[in-house]
């Protein structure tokens, strides 16, 4: 076990959301260890929310608790859920937020509703559960002596939403912007990509298993947004001119649109969803 | 006791000042566990962030202080104090920044004024007493073995200004624009309701105590801001089509005015200080 | 030793950079306490990040390790060092981000290249050495079980850059604005500053050395910025009436230009690196 709570919201941190939580968190387990992943995910953005999970859990202590409250549907149906795997322990709306993470994850993993009034706040409002249900759920489960069975019914499945689009035909991979980073860095959802020499990276499709692994020679690909196209791919920044734009790997192993200590989104005003195309030679 | 130290200011986080404060507490108090409020209270306005903390203090661990500072008579003769409640301890400027929270405590607290040039750094500036005063006065209080009484004479009584006024006459509540989140729900002052079941809310004024309770069906209510009406008050978002305006109670039991998925503030362009009035049925 | 770590960075909060770093740190020292000092410096602005650490890190504790990733150069040949002074750590990229503190402290100071892999990511990525050099090595050398001559060679000089020009001449002190804070406040690289008296503040050149130190008569100067003139150093802000701009000393010393309760540098739209001038009287 960890006392680790990490914590991943749209909140923002101009109001007291995030705060609240994590007095809630330290009235029921003062040891907690209270870690920002970050509360800036776009306001329900709930896919947004799955890639930045998939994208950082895995770097945190075994034992760490994850409460990720991307939540449009507060006060509806959907119900609050805590998930177990080998490694980690997660508390979040069943809407799909875990679904990207859980779907790297290979081991068996146990999910139950989070029913028992006895680990909820007295007051239960109906437009902050982050407060009322997720953080008090984080605090008991993280603590240690309340089993996970205790919260609710275990349930079979969880909800999962479609995996981003990705396709390969005529040696072409589409895929589309994910992500626009602070530095106005494009991040895409072509990968994973790694390098294997100074010249070729190795492709395994993370979002369509029927695409097959792939050796790509760096310096023969085309990487195409909107009517930008742009010739090979780079190792790191530097490499370009400051303000030249290039294409290399993030440190997550997608396809990345960035720029020599410039913001290359506002540069060729791309946008989340916008779709991406790299060409491999022929 | 906790060593919880929960901060609250007006500071942002693109400077070091809120770094800088956490350093000076650590420094004095290894143990203390640091939380944020928030540091997005709009500058200098007190108002907002005595409703902040109004609405946030009592979800953290008995024995927590409050470190808060929103402070535009820094340098000047304002004092710096410090409150003991039987539940917390506040240290902050005596300009009405405590007088909502402590409004709502019912027992008494003791109030001294921050004197004791022993528990300041030894360089004061005219600009930062949040660094030089507010946070070493933090530390000492929260590591317990320093008593209130050793900051400074007792004080009588703090300064409070006027509770943010709410008026009813002819079957309606009148009050105004408190806040404004980071998803645009725009939430006033008219409270507090409490669900009693599906139909039927209970009043208690919070602020005006003239005003009598009542019981409201939510059916039958009316809420205009602007040239806005609005029909009704909502249990959840989810019960409007996304991006239609609902208004429902917010999870302190304010009337607030929110938009399912989106941004009600920017659709009505409504401020802080605007007039909202919540008309019962006759 | 302090188990306080304290990250300075241009990441941002927008992303999950910040929170990985948390991770992987935690992972490594589960007792780390980590303390923020901003994520805000502006994106690859090394200059603006050595000023913010050379005005906070004194107040931390003894023995904090500081972690500053500002850092253009990721992914090129600069090198990721430790430096060891007589109070503190520090781990960063050698691109003169560390010159400022370093050039304020007295005494020797020891420097070693993180080379040795076995103290970095087991994957070490071209673009967030943050996540995969700066933060493991961060947390083995606050661990204290690590010696810094085990991460590699001893480098026998850092990477410094020119300290921000201030010329002395004909009665005048001129420098240039360094920052501007999230209050507008127009923070100048004119100073050291401190008061002697209520008139008088004695002057000692913090980047020249060849300016004499002098006895300032705050009434007597006047400072320029732009076409704008205002006459004497205040010392608070509630000298001036509310959005009158005043000039005063800041809490580190610096010549600092603000407004009571307004946003100073809107309102005479100052921008980093803009001239000021300080003419003392004659």
């Amino acid at each position: 076990m960890s006392n680790v709570i990490a914590l991943l919201t749209d909140f923002g941190l101009e109001d007291t959301y995030v705060g609240v939580m994590k007095g809630v968190i330290l009235n029921i387990f003062s040891d907690a260890r209270l870690v920002d992943i970050s509360h800036s995910i776009r306001p329900q953005n709930v896919r947004e929310g799955a890639f930045a999970l998939m994208n950082s859990y895995s770097y945190f202590p075994e034992g760490t608790t994850f409460c990720v409250v991307i939540d449009p549907g507060v006060g509806s149906t959907r119900l609050p859920i805590a998930v177990k795997t080998d490694k980690y322990q997660f508390i979040a709306p069943d809407n799909g937020v875990l679904s990207y993470a859980l779907s790297s994850i290979n081991t068996d993993y146990q999910v139950v509703a989070l029913e028992n009034l006895d680990y909820q706040l007295s007051q239960v409002s109906n437009t902050f559960h982050g407060r009322d249900i997720f953080s008090p759920a984080s605090a008991y489960l993280a603590r240690g002596d309340v089993s996970i069975t205790s919260f609710g019914q275990t349930l079979d499945k969880i909800f999962t939403f479609p995996t981003p689009q990705m396709s390969f035909s005529n040696n072409r991979l589409i895929g589309e912007v994910m992500h626009i980073d602070h530095f106005g860095n494009i991040i895409t959802n072509i990968g994973q990509f790694r390098w294997m020499d100074d010249e070729h990276l190795k492709f395994d499709a993370l979002w369509n298993s029927s695409i097959p692994p792939m050796t790509i020679d760096a310096q023969q690909a085309n990487i195409t947004i909107h009517s930008n196209t742009f010739h090979g791919i780079s190792h790191a920044y530097h490499e370009a001119f400051r303000g030249e734009i290039l294409v290399q790997i993030d440190s997550n192993g997608f396809l990345e649109i960035g720029a020599n200590q410039e913001d290359a989104a506002s540069r060729i005003d791309a946008q989340i969803g916008d779709k991406v195309m790299l060409k491999l030679v022929d």
